[in-house]
Protein backbone atom coordinates (compact mmCIF):
# COMPACT_ATOMS: atom_id res chain seq x y z
CA UNK A 1 0.00 0.00 0.00
CA UNK A 2 1.47 3.55 -0.71
CA UNK A 3 0.85 6.65 1.07
CA UNK A 4 -0.61 9.38 -0.29
CA UNK A 5 1.41 12.44 1.50
CA UNK A 6 -1.77 14.96 2.49
CA UNK A 7 -0.77 17.86 0.03
CA UNK A 8 -1.91 14.97 -3.26
CA UNK A 9 -4.98 13.78 -1.09
CA UNK A 10 -8.67 15.40 -1.66
CA UNK A 11 -10.48 16.72 0.97
CA UNK A 12 -13.09 14.15 2.30
CA UNK A 13 -15.96 14.64 3.59
CA UNK A 14 -16.87 12.40 6.72
CA UNK A 15 -20.78 11.77 7.70
CA UNK A 16 -22.22 10.31 10.89
CA UNK A 17 -25.81 9.28 10.42
CA UNK A 18 -28.03 8.24 13.28
CA UNK A 19 -32.06 7.62 13.56
CA UNK A 20 -30.88 9.08 16.83
CA UNK A 21 -28.28 10.91 17.98
CA UNK A 22 -25.26 9.77 16.57
CA UNK A 23 -23.70 10.21 19.59
CA UNK A 24 -22.12 6.51 19.10
CA UNK A 25 -21.47 7.07 15.76
CA UNK A 26 -20.07 9.74 16.31
CA UNK A 27 -17.51 8.67 19.09
CA UNK A 28 -16.68 5.23 16.94
CA UNK A 29 -16.16 7.22 13.99
CA UNK A 30 -13.64 9.75 15.46
CA UNK A 31 -11.63 7.01 17.58
CA UNK A 32 -11.13 5.61 13.68
CA UNK A 33 -10.26 8.57 12.03
CA UNK A 34 -7.39 9.82 15.11
CA UNK A 35 -5.51 7.15 13.18
CA UNK A 36 -5.51 8.70 10.29
CA UNK A 37 -4.41 11.84 11.42
CA UNK A 38 -2.48 13.67 8.13
CA UNK A 39 -6.00 13.52 6.50
CA UNK A 40 -7.97 16.29 5.33
CA UNK A 41 -11.58 15.75 6.95
CA UNK A 42 -14.44 17.73 6.94
CA UNK A 43 -16.97 16.29 9.53
CA UNK A 44 -21.02 16.04 9.45
CA UNK A 45 -22.75 14.89 11.85
CA UNK A 46 -26.33 13.82 10.66
CA UNK A 47 -28.59 13.21 13.77
CA UNK A 48 -32.25 12.45 13.25
CA UNK A 49 -32.57 10.52 10.04
CA UNK A 50 -35.83 8.71 11.18
CA UNK A 51 -38.41 9.43 7.69
CA UNK A 52 -37.95 9.34 3.66
CA UNK A 53 -37.66 12.34 3.78
CA UNK A 54 -35.07 12.90 6.19
CA UNK A 55 -33.18 10.49 4.27
CA UNK A 56 -33.81 12.43 1.13
CA UNK A 57 -32.25 15.62 2.41
CA UNK A 58 -28.76 13.39 3.72
CA UNK A 59 -28.15 11.39 0.27
CA UNK A 60 -28.32 15.09 -0.97
CA UNK A 61 -26.20 16.29 1.62
CA UNK A 62 -23.45 13.19 0.57
CA UNK A 63 -24.18 13.97 -3.23
CA UNK A 64 -23.11 17.63 -2.48
CA UNK A 65 -20.01 16.49 -0.67
CA UNK A 66 -18.75 14.10 -3.17
CA UNK A 67 -19.21 16.99 -5.67
CA UNK A 68 -17.13 19.47 -3.74
CA UNK A 69 -14.66 17.46 -3.11
CA UNK A 70 -13.66 14.89 -6.19
CA UNK A 71 -13.68 11.96 -3.50
CA UNK A 72 -16.41 9.59 -2.04
CA UNK A 73 -17.67 10.17 1.11
CA UNK A 74 -16.87 8.15 4.24
CA UNK A 75 -20.05 7.60 6.18
CA UNK A 76 -20.46 5.99 9.58
CA UNK A 77 -24.00 4.99 10.06
CA UNK A 78 -25.74 3.65 13.46
CA UNK A 79 -28.92 3.69 11.20
CA UNK A 80 -31.21 1.11 12.83
CA UNK A 81 -33.97 0.86 10.00
CA UNK A 82 -33.08 -1.68 7.38
CA UNK A 83 -34.69 0.27 4.47
CA UNK A 84 -32.56 3.21 5.94
CA UNK A 85 -29.33 1.46 5.90
CA UNK A 86 -30.27 -0.37 2.22
CA UNK A 87 -30.91 2.93 0.65
CA UNK A 88 -27.43 4.56 1.78
CA UNK A 89 -25.84 1.08 0.74
CA UNK A 90 -27.68 1.52 -2.70
CA UNK A 91 -25.67 5.10 -2.89
CA UNK A 92 -22.45 5.79 -4.36
CA UNK A 93 -20.63 6.69 -0.72
CA UNK A 94 -18.00 4.65 1.71
CA UNK A 95 -20.37 3.25 4.46
CA UNK A 96 -19.02 1.73 7.37
CA UNK A 97 -22.14 0.08 9.00
CA UNK A 98 -21.20 0.05 12.37
CA UNK A 99 -24.55 -1.97 13.82
CA UNK A 100 -24.72 -4.53 10.85
CA UNK A 101 -21.46 -5.47 11.16
CA UNK A 102 -22.01 -7.18 14.04
CA UNK A 103 -25.45 -7.74 14.11
CA UNK A 104 -24.80 -11.34 12.00
CA UNK A 105 -22.55 -12.80 13.93
CA UNK A 106 -24.62 -12.10 17.40
CA UNK A 107 -27.15 -13.60 15.95
CA UNK A 108 -25.51 -16.58 15.17
CA UNK A 109 -23.96 -16.85 18.54
CA UNK A 110 -27.37 -16.23 20.14
CA UNK A 111 -28.80 -18.11 17.97
CA UNK A 112 -31.57 -15.93 17.75
CA UNK A 113 -32.91 -13.54 15.42
CA UNK A 114 -32.02 -9.75 16.30
CA UNK A 115 -35.82 -7.39 17.27
CA UNK A 116 -34.66 -4.28 15.21
CA UNK A 117 -36.71 -1.94 15.99
CA UNK A 118 -36.62 1.95 15.98
CA UNK A 119 -36.56 4.27 18.85
CA UNK A 120 -40.03 4.07 19.88
CA UNK A 121 -39.97 0.97 20.86
CA UNK A 122 -37.34 1.41 23.62
CA UNK A 123 -39.38 4.35 25.22
CA UNK A 124 -40.01 3.10 28.61
CA UNK A 125 -36.56 2.92 28.86
CA UNK A 126 -36.02 5.92 28.12
CA UNK A 127 -38.09 6.84 30.41
CA UNK A 128 -36.33 5.65 32.86
CA UNK A 129 -32.91 6.30 31.60
CA UNK A 130 -34.10 10.17 31.68
CA UNK A 131 -35.48 9.82 35.57
CA UNK A 132 -32.53 8.27 36.55
CA UNK A 133 -29.96 10.54 35.46
CA UNK A 134 -32.44 13.64 36.27
CA UNK A 135 -32.01 12.32 39.71
CA UNK A 136 -28.35 12.28 39.80
CA UNK A 137 -27.93 15.71 38.03
CA UNK A 138 -29.81 16.82 40.58
CA UNK A 139 -28.02 15.00 43.50
CA UNK A 140 -24.68 16.65 42.39
CA UNK A 141 -25.96 19.99 41.67
CA UNK A 142 -27.64 20.03 45.46
CA UNK A 143 -24.48 18.44 47.32
CA UNK A 144 -21.77 20.08 45.57
CA UNK A 145 -19.24 21.65 47.06
CA UNK A 146 -20.05 20.99 50.60
CA UNK A 147 -23.47 22.82 49.94
CA UNK A 148 -25.42 20.76 52.07
CA UNK A 149 -24.24 17.51 53.85
CA UNK A 150 -27.81 15.90 54.54
CA UNK A 151 -28.68 12.44 52.61
CA UNK A 152 -24.77 11.54 52.02
CA UNK A 153 -26.42 8.51 53.10
CA UNK A 154 -27.91 8.31 49.38
CA UNK A 155 -24.69 8.83 47.71
CA UNK A 156 -23.27 6.11 45.92
CA UNK A 157 -19.75 8.06 46.35
CA UNK A 158 -18.62 10.92 48.37
CA UNK A 159 -15.99 12.58 46.47
CA UNK A 160 -13.23 14.63 48.33
CA UNK A 161 -9.88 17.05 47.67
CA UNK A 162 -8.71 20.33 48.37
CA UNK A 163 -10.61 23.29 46.27
CA UNK A 164 -10.22 23.22 42.74
CA UNK A 165 -8.99 19.32 42.43
CA UNK A 166 -11.62 18.43 39.85
CA UNK A 167 -14.48 17.00 41.76
CA UNK A 168 -18.04 18.76 40.31
CA UNK A 169 -17.41 18.01 36.91
CA UNK A 170 -16.18 14.54 37.92
CA UNK A 171 -19.67 14.38 40.48
CA UNK A 172 -21.38 15.82 36.87
CA UNK A 173 -20.00 13.43 34.59
CA UNK A 174 -20.52 10.16 37.05
CA UNK A 175 -24.01 11.61 36.73
CA UNK A 176 -24.82 12.38 33.57
CA UNK A 177 -22.77 9.12 31.81
CA UNK A 178 -23.99 6.63 34.65
CA UNK A 179 -26.57 7.61 36.59
CA UNK A 180 -24.42 7.99 39.84
CA UNK A 181 -25.21 9.86 42.92
CA UNK A 182 -22.40 11.58 43.98
CA UNK A 183 -22.21 14.15 46.65
CA UNK A 184 -18.54 16.07 46.48
CA UNK A 185 -16.89 17.69 50.09
CA UNK A 186 -14.34 20.41 49.64
CA UNK A 187 -11.57 19.64 52.26
CA UNK A 188 -10.59 23.36 53.90
CA UNK A 189 -7.46 24.43 55.48
CA UNK A 190 -10.23 24.03 59.14
CA UNK A 191 -10.68 20.52 58.37
CA UNK A 192 -7.16 19.93 58.06
CA UNK A 193 -6.42 22.03 61.06
CA UNK A 194 -8.58 19.52 62.72
CA UNK A 195 -7.84 15.81 63.82
CA UNK A 196 -9.35 12.85 61.97
CA UNK A 197 -11.68 13.34 59.32
CA UNK A 198 -14.24 16.22 58.89
CA UNK A 199 -17.19 15.29 61.22
CA UNK A 200 -19.89 15.63 57.80
CA UNK A 201 -17.66 12.52 56.16
CA UNK A 202 -17.11 10.03 59.48
CA UNK A 203 -20.05 7.96 59.21
CA UNK A 204 -19.72 7.68 55.41
CA UNK A 205 -16.03 6.50 55.35
CA UNK A 206 -16.76 3.66 53.08
CA UNK A 207 -17.84 5.66 50.47
CA UNK A 208 -14.88 8.10 49.89
CA UNK A 209 -12.62 9.02 47.13
CA UNK A 210 -10.07 11.49 46.93
CA UNK A 211 -8.67 13.58 44.19
CA UNK A 212 -5.27 14.96 44.05
CA UNK A 213 -3.49 17.17 41.66
CA UNK A 214 0.25 18.33 41.52
CA UNK A 215 0.21 21.86 43.30
CA UNK A 216 2.07 23.61 40.44
CA UNK A 217 -1.00 22.61 38.44
CA UNK A 218 -3.55 23.50 40.85
CA UNK A 219 -1.67 27.00 41.52
CA UNK A 220 -2.01 27.66 38.24
CA UNK A 221 -5.86 26.61 38.32
CA UNK A 222 -6.41 28.78 41.26
CA UNK A 223 -4.51 31.89 39.42
CA UNK A 224 -7.20 31.97 36.96
CA UNK A 225 -9.45 32.66 39.52
CA UNK A 226 -7.68 34.32 42.12
CA UNK A 227 -4.39 35.64 40.17
CA UNK A 228 -2.32 36.92 43.27
CA UNK A 229 -3.81 35.62 46.58
CA UNK A 230 -2.61 33.57 49.53
CA UNK A 231 -5.66 30.91 47.75
CA UNK A 232 -3.50 30.41 44.62
CA UNK A 233 -0.03 31.09 46.34
CA UNK A 234 2.60 28.10 45.59
CA UNK A 235 3.02 27.46 49.38
CA UNK A 236 -0.13 27.42 50.11
CA UNK A 237 -1.37 25.07 47.37
CA UNK A 238 1.71 22.75 48.34
CA UNK A 239 0.90 22.09 52.28
CA UNK A 240 -2.89 21.87 51.47
CA UNK A 241 -1.89 19.27 48.82
CA UNK A 242 0.37 17.46 51.08
CA UNK A 243 -1.85 17.41 54.16
CA UNK A 244 -4.71 16.23 52.47
CA UNK A 245 -2.63 13.66 50.62
CA UNK A 246 -1.72 12.49 54.52
CA UNK A 247 -5.63 12.46 55.65
CA UNK A 248 -6.27 10.11 52.57
CA UNK A 249 -3.19 7.92 53.54
CA UNK A 250 -4.21 7.77 57.32
CA UNK A 251 -8.16 6.75 56.61
CA UNK A 252 -6.97 4.83 53.70
CA UNK A 253 -9.17 6.93 51.26
CA UNK A 254 -8.74 5.58 48.00
CA UNK A 255 -7.80 8.31 46.16
CA UNK A 256 -6.56 9.77 42.42
CA UNK A 257 -4.28 12.17 40.99
CA UNK A 258 -5.96 13.67 38.38
CA UNK A 259 -3.47 16.41 37.03
CA UNK A 260 -3.06 14.58 33.63
CA UNK A 261 -5.59 12.39 33.59
CA UNK A 262 -9.25 13.12 31.58
CA UNK A 263 -12.74 13.27 33.53
CA UNK A 264 -13.56 10.02 31.66
CA UNK A 265 -10.91 8.31 33.04
CA UNK A 266 -11.20 9.37 36.30
CA UNK A 267 -14.69 8.33 36.52
CA UNK A 268 -13.55 5.11 35.07
CA UNK A 269 -11.22 4.32 37.35
CA UNK A 270 -13.17 5.52 40.18
CA UNK A 271 -16.58 2.98 39.22
CA UNK A 272 -13.82 0.15 38.77
CA UNK A 273 -12.14 0.90 42.50
CA UNK A 274 -15.74 1.87 44.27
CA UNK A 275 -17.03 -1.59 42.55
CA UNK A 276 -19.98 0.78 41.54
CA UNK A 277 -21.89 -0.74 38.60
CA UNK A 278 -23.73 2.02 36.37
CA UNK A 279 -27.41 2.47 36.23
CA UNK A 280 -27.48 3.62 32.57
CA UNK A 281 -26.19 3.63 28.83
CA UNK B 1 -32.24 -20.33 12.29
CA UNK B 2 -34.23 -21.21 15.25
CA UNK B 3 -35.04 -19.68 18.12
CA UNK B 4 -34.13 -20.35 21.41
CA UNK B 5 -36.44 -19.34 24.54
CA UNK B 6 -35.07 -17.59 27.29
CA UNK B 7 -35.20 -20.50 29.65
CA UNK B 8 -33.71 -22.53 27.76
CA UNK B 9 -30.97 -20.34 26.52
CA UNK B 10 -28.26 -20.39 29.38
CA UNK B 11 -26.61 -16.97 31.08
CA UNK B 12 -23.87 -15.06 29.16
CA UNK B 13 -21.43 -12.61 30.00
CA UNK B 14 -20.40 -9.83 27.86
CA UNK B 15 -17.07 -7.69 28.32
CA UNK B 16 -16.16 -4.93 27.20
CA UNK B 17 -12.83 -4.54 27.17
CA UNK B 18 -10.72 -1.53 26.08
CA UNK B 19 -6.93 0.09 26.64
CA UNK B 20 -8.48 3.24 27.78
CA UNK B 21 -12.30 3.76 29.49
CA UNK B 22 -14.29 1.75 27.84
CA UNK B 23 -17.33 3.60 26.85
CA UNK B 24 -17.39 3.68 23.42
CA UNK B 25 -17.00 -0.35 23.52
CA UNK B 26 -20.00 0.06 26.14
CA UNK B 27 -22.29 2.01 24.34
CA UNK B 28 -22.06 0.50 20.67
CA UNK B 29 -22.10 -2.83 22.76
CA UNK B 30 -25.31 -2.44 24.52
CA UNK B 31 -26.73 -0.72 21.18
CA UNK B 32 -26.45 -4.06 19.76
CA UNK B 33 -27.66 -6.25 22.72
CA UNK B 34 -30.35 -4.24 23.39
CA UNK B 35 -31.62 -5.77 19.57
CA UNK B 36 -31.35 -9.19 21.65
CA UNK B 37 -33.82 -8.06 24.74
CA UNK B 38 -34.93 -11.53 26.23
CA UNK B 39 -31.30 -12.72 26.47
CA UNK B 40 -30.21 -13.01 29.92
CA UNK B 41 -27.09 -11.13 29.82
CA UNK B 42 -24.09 -10.20 32.42
CA UNK B 43 -22.35 -6.86 31.35
CA UNK B 44 -18.43 -6.83 32.84
CA UNK B 45 -16.72 -3.63 31.80
CA UNK B 46 -13.02 -3.81 31.51
CA UNK B 47 -11.28 -0.63 31.20
CA UNK B 48 -7.52 1.01 30.74
CA UNK B 49 -6.23 -3.36 29.81
CA UNK B 50 -2.80 -1.66 28.99
CA UNK B 51 -0.51 -3.84 29.92
CA UNK B 52 0.73 -7.75 29.95
CA UNK B 53 -0.58 -8.51 33.46
CA UNK B 54 -3.94 -6.22 32.39
CA UNK B 55 -4.69 -8.71 29.80
CA UNK B 56 -3.36 -11.63 32.00
CA UNK B 57 -6.63 -10.50 34.71
CA UNK B 58 -8.62 -9.86 31.86
CA UNK B 59 -8.40 -13.32 30.01
CA UNK B 60 -8.42 -15.28 33.53
CA UNK B 61 -12.05 -13.30 34.28
CA UNK B 62 -13.12 -14.65 30.83
CA UNK B 63 -12.06 -18.07 31.27
CA UNK B 64 -13.76 -17.77 34.84
CA UNK B 65 -16.82 -16.65 33.53
CA UNK B 66 -17.21 -19.49 30.89
CA UNK B 67 -16.66 -21.83 33.40
CA UNK B 68 -19.93 -20.21 35.37
CA UNK B 69 -21.94 -19.88 32.41
CA UNK B 70 -21.03 -23.08 30.24
CA UNK B 71 -21.23 -20.92 27.93
CA UNK B 72 -18.12 -18.87 25.86
CA UNK B 73 -18.26 -15.06 26.96
CA UNK B 74 -19.12 -12.40 24.46
CA UNK B 75 -16.86 -9.75 23.88
CA UNK B 76 -16.95 -6.13 22.68
CA UNK B 77 -13.03 -4.45 22.20
CA UNK B 78 -11.81 -1.26 21.56
CA UNK B 79 -8.20 -2.64 22.04
CA UNK B 80 -5.71 -0.13 20.07
CA UNK B 81 -2.93 -2.34 21.02
CA UNK B 82 -2.39 -5.54 18.11
CA UNK B 83 -0.49 -7.03 20.13
CA UNK B 84 -3.40 -7.38 22.82
CA UNK B 85 -6.28 -7.93 20.43
CA UNK B 86 -4.22 -10.68 19.32
CA UNK B 87 -4.16 -12.70 22.76
CA UNK B 88 -7.90 -11.85 22.73
CA UNK B 89 -8.33 -12.80 19.39
CA UNK B 90 -6.62 -16.59 20.06
CA UNK B 91 -8.73 -16.54 23.15
CA UNK B 92 -11.49 -18.90 23.54
CA UNK B 93 -14.34 -16.22 23.59
CA UNK B 94 -16.42 -14.58 21.06
CA UNK B 95 -14.53 -11.18 19.92
CA UNK B 96 -16.32 -8.28 18.03
CA UNK B 97 -13.29 -6.14 17.86
CA UNK B 98 -15.26 -2.32 17.17
CA UNK B 99 -12.16 -1.06 15.54
CA UNK B 100 -10.44 -3.55 13.50
CA UNK B 101 -13.49 -4.56 11.97
CA UNK B 102 -13.46 -0.83 10.51
CA UNK B 103 -9.35 0.01 10.12
CA UNK B 104 -8.35 -2.40 7.02
CA UNK B 105 -11.49 -0.81 4.83
CA UNK B 106 -10.66 2.56 5.99
CA UNK B 107 -6.66 2.21 5.28
CA UNK B 108 -7.70 1.09 1.59
CA UNK B 109 -10.28 4.06 1.01
CA UNK B 110 -7.15 6.46 2.61
CA UNK B 111 -4.69 4.73 0.30
CA UNK B 112 -2.64 4.89 3.50
CA UNK B 113 -2.04 2.93 7.01
CA UNK B 114 -3.44 3.89 10.13
CA UNK B 115 -1.25 4.91 12.83
CA UNK B 116 -2.03 3.06 15.21
CA UNK B 117 -0.54 4.15 18.53
CA UNK B 118 -2.02 3.70 22.10
CA UNK B 119 -3.21 6.87 24.78
CA UNK B 120 0.24 8.24 25.02
CA UNK B 121 0.27 10.05 21.76
CA UNK B 122 -2.91 11.79 22.58
CA UNK B 123 -1.88 13.34 25.41
CA UNK B 124 -1.95 17.02 24.09
CA UNK B 125 -5.22 16.53 22.40
CA UNK B 126 -6.07 15.28 25.99
CA UNK B 127 -4.35 18.26 27.49
CA UNK B 128 -6.79 20.68 25.08
CA UNK B 129 -9.77 17.97 25.60
CA UNK B 130 -9.46 18.87 28.95
CA UNK B 131 -9.44 22.51 29.09
CA UNK B 132 -11.88 23.31 26.86
CA UNK B 133 -14.68 20.61 28.64
CA UNK B 134 -12.96 22.56 31.86
CA UNK B 135 -14.36 25.73 30.54
CA UNK B 136 -17.85 25.17 29.52
CA UNK B 137 -18.63 22.94 32.78
CA UNK B 138 -17.96 25.86 34.72
CA UNK B 139 -18.73 28.71 32.55
CA UNK B 140 -22.54 26.85 32.73
CA UNK B 141 -22.34 26.53 36.35
CA UNK B 142 -21.99 29.90 36.44
CA UNK B 143 -24.26 30.80 34.55
CA UNK B 144 -26.71 28.80 35.58
CA UNK B 145 -30.63 29.77 36.45
CA UNK B 146 -29.51 32.93 35.32
CA UNK B 147 -27.23 33.41 38.53
CA UNK B 148 -24.95 35.74 36.69
CA UNK B 149 -26.09 37.40 33.20
CA UNK B 150 -22.42 39.04 32.67
CA UNK B 151 -20.23 37.66 30.14
CA UNK B 152 -23.59 36.62 27.83
CA UNK B 153 -21.59 37.25 24.87
CA UNK B 154 -19.70 34.79 25.46
CA UNK B 155 -22.26 31.65 25.27
CA UNK B 156 -22.64 29.52 22.45
CA UNK B 157 -26.08 29.27 23.28
CA UNK B 158 -29.11 30.57 26.02
CA UNK B 159 -31.51 28.28 26.94
CA UNK B 160 -34.60 30.02 28.45
CA UNK B 161 -38.08 28.64 29.38
CA UNK B 162 -39.95 28.30 33.01
CA UNK B 163 -38.27 26.43 36.32
CA UNK B 164 -37.73 23.07 35.76
CA UNK B 165 -38.51 22.68 32.39
CA UNK B 166 -35.20 21.02 31.86
CA UNK B 167 -32.39 23.91 30.71
CA UNK B 168 -29.81 22.97 34.01
CA UNK B 169 -29.06 19.54 32.52
CA UNK B 170 -29.16 20.39 28.99
CA UNK B 171 -26.62 23.45 29.62
CA UNK B 172 -24.48 20.75 31.57
CA UNK B 173 -24.61 17.83 29.18
CA UNK B 174 -23.77 20.43 26.33
CA UNK B 175 -20.48 21.32 28.07
CA UNK B 176 -19.67 17.93 29.14
CA UNK B 177 -20.41 16.00 25.85
CA UNK B 178 -19.78 18.89 23.17
CA UNK B 179 -17.49 21.60 25.01
CA UNK B 180 -20.69 24.10 24.01
CA UNK B 181 -20.52 27.19 26.62
CA UNK B 182 -24.48 27.65 27.18
CA UNK B 183 -25.69 29.63 30.06
CA UNK B 184 -29.97 29.42 31.16
CA UNK B 185 -32.38 31.99 32.12
CA UNK B 186 -35.67 31.05 33.74
CA UNK B 187 -38.75 32.83 32.53
CA UNK B 188 -40.47 34.29 35.32
CA UNK B 189 -43.86 35.57 36.32
CA UNK B 190 -42.26 38.73 36.74
CA UNK B 191 -40.99 38.34 32.86
CA UNK B 192 -44.20 37.09 31.55
CA UNK B 193 -45.68 39.95 32.85
CA UNK B 194 -43.40 42.75 31.23
CA UNK B 195 -43.40 43.61 27.38
CA UNK B 196 -41.15 42.12 25.53
CA UNK B 197 -38.22 39.90 26.20
CA UNK B 198 -36.54 40.11 29.42
CA UNK B 199 -33.59 42.66 29.56
CA UNK B 200 -31.13 40.16 30.06
CA UNK B 201 -32.12 38.09 26.87
CA UNK B 202 -32.30 41.27 24.41
CA UNK B 203 -28.80 41.55 23.49
CA UNK B 204 -28.54 38.18 22.62
CA UNK B 205 -32.13 37.26 20.35
CA UNK B 206 -30.11 35.15 17.95
CA UNK B 207 -28.21 32.85 21.08
CA UNK B 208 -31.81 32.33 22.55
CA UNK B 209 -33.20 28.49 21.78
CA UNK B 210 -36.42 27.49 24.15
CA UNK B 211 -37.63 24.87 26.53
CA UNK B 212 -40.68 23.67 26.90
CA UNK B 213 -42.31 20.76 28.62
CA UNK B 214 -46.45 19.75 29.11
CA UNK B 215 -47.89 21.41 32.04
CA UNK B 216 -49.27 18.09 33.48
CA UNK B 217 -45.35 16.66 33.79
CA UNK B 218 -43.86 20.59 34.84
CA UNK B 219 -46.82 20.11 37.58
CA UNK B 220 -45.42 16.52 38.23
CA UNK B 221 -41.85 17.70 38.51
CA UNK B 222 -42.73 20.80 40.30
CA UNK B 223 -44.80 18.72 42.66
CA UNK B 224 -41.97 16.88 43.70
CA UNK B 225 -40.18 19.95 44.73
CA UNK B 226 -42.67 21.62 46.38
CA UNK B 227 -46.07 19.83 47.19
CA UNK B 228 -49.16 21.74 47.28
CA UNK B 229 -48.18 25.03 46.76
CA UNK B 230 -48.99 27.48 44.04
CA UNK B 231 -45.97 27.10 42.40
CA UNK B 232 -46.55 23.25 41.88
CA UNK B 233 -50.07 23.73 41.12
CA UNK B 234 -51.49 22.97 37.81
CA UNK B 235 -53.00 26.11 36.68
CA UNK B 236 -50.42 27.78 37.54
CA UNK B 237 -47.66 25.51 35.45
CA UNK B 238 -50.00 25.72 32.49
CA UNK B 239 -50.56 29.28 32.42
CA UNK B 240 -46.55 30.04 32.49
CA UNK B 241 -45.87 27.39 29.98
CA UNK B 242 -48.79 28.75 27.78
CA UNK B 243 -47.39 32.27 27.79
CA UNK B 244 -43.74 31.19 27.66
CA UNK B 245 -44.28 29.90 24.62
CA UNK B 246 -46.37 32.68 23.44
CA UNK B 247 -43.07 34.46 24.04
CA UNK B 248 -41.03 32.15 22.42
CA UNK B 249 -43.10 32.25 18.95
CA UNK B 250 -43.37 36.06 19.21
CA UNK B 251 -39.89 36.52 19.44
CA UNK B 252 -39.47 33.22 16.78
CA UNK B 253 -37.30 32.09 19.53
CA UNK B 254 -36.63 28.45 17.90
CA UNK B 255 -38.15 25.73 20.75
CA UNK B 256 -38.60 22.29 21.42
CA UNK B 257 -40.83 20.56 23.89
CA UNK B 258 -38.84 18.05 26.26
CA UNK B 259 -41.58 16.40 27.81
CA UNK B 260 -40.94 13.07 26.36
CA UNK B 261 -37.18 13.21 25.00
CA UNK B 262 -33.71 12.69 26.33
CA UNK B 263 -31.18 14.99 26.86
CA UNK B 264 -29.25 13.58 23.84
CA UNK B 265 -31.97 14.12 22.34
CA UNK B 266 -32.88 17.65 23.28
CA UNK B 267 -28.81 18.56 23.25
CA UNK B 268 -28.57 16.98 19.72
CA UNK B 269 -31.62 18.76 18.03
CA UNK B 270 -30.61 21.96 19.59
CA UNK B 271 -26.70 21.87 18.47
CA UNK B 272 -28.53 20.95 14.51
CA UNK B 273 -31.07 24.14 15.08
CA UNK B 274 -28.44 26.36 16.31
CA UNK B 275 -25.61 25.00 13.65
CA UNK B 276 -23.37 24.68 16.39
CA UNK B 277 -20.19 22.31 16.16
CA UNK B 278 -18.92 20.22 19.08
CA UNK B 279 -15.73 21.58 20.08
CA UNK B 280 -14.66 17.78 21.56
CA UNK B 281 -15.27 14.01 20.84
Amino acid sequence: MSEITPAEAPRRTVFFISDGTGITAETLGHALLTQFATQKLRQVPLPFVNSESAMDAALDRMAQAMREDGARPVVFSTLVDQKMQARLDNSNVMVMDLLGAFLKPLELEFGQKSTLALGRSHAIADRQHYHIRMEAVNYALQHDDGATVRHYQEADVILTGVSRSGKTPTCLYLAMQFGIKAANYPITEEDLEATGLPNALRPHQSRLFGLTIEPEQLCHIRGERRPNSRYSSFSQCQSEVEETERLFRKHRIPFLDTTSVSIEEISSKLMQTMALERQLY
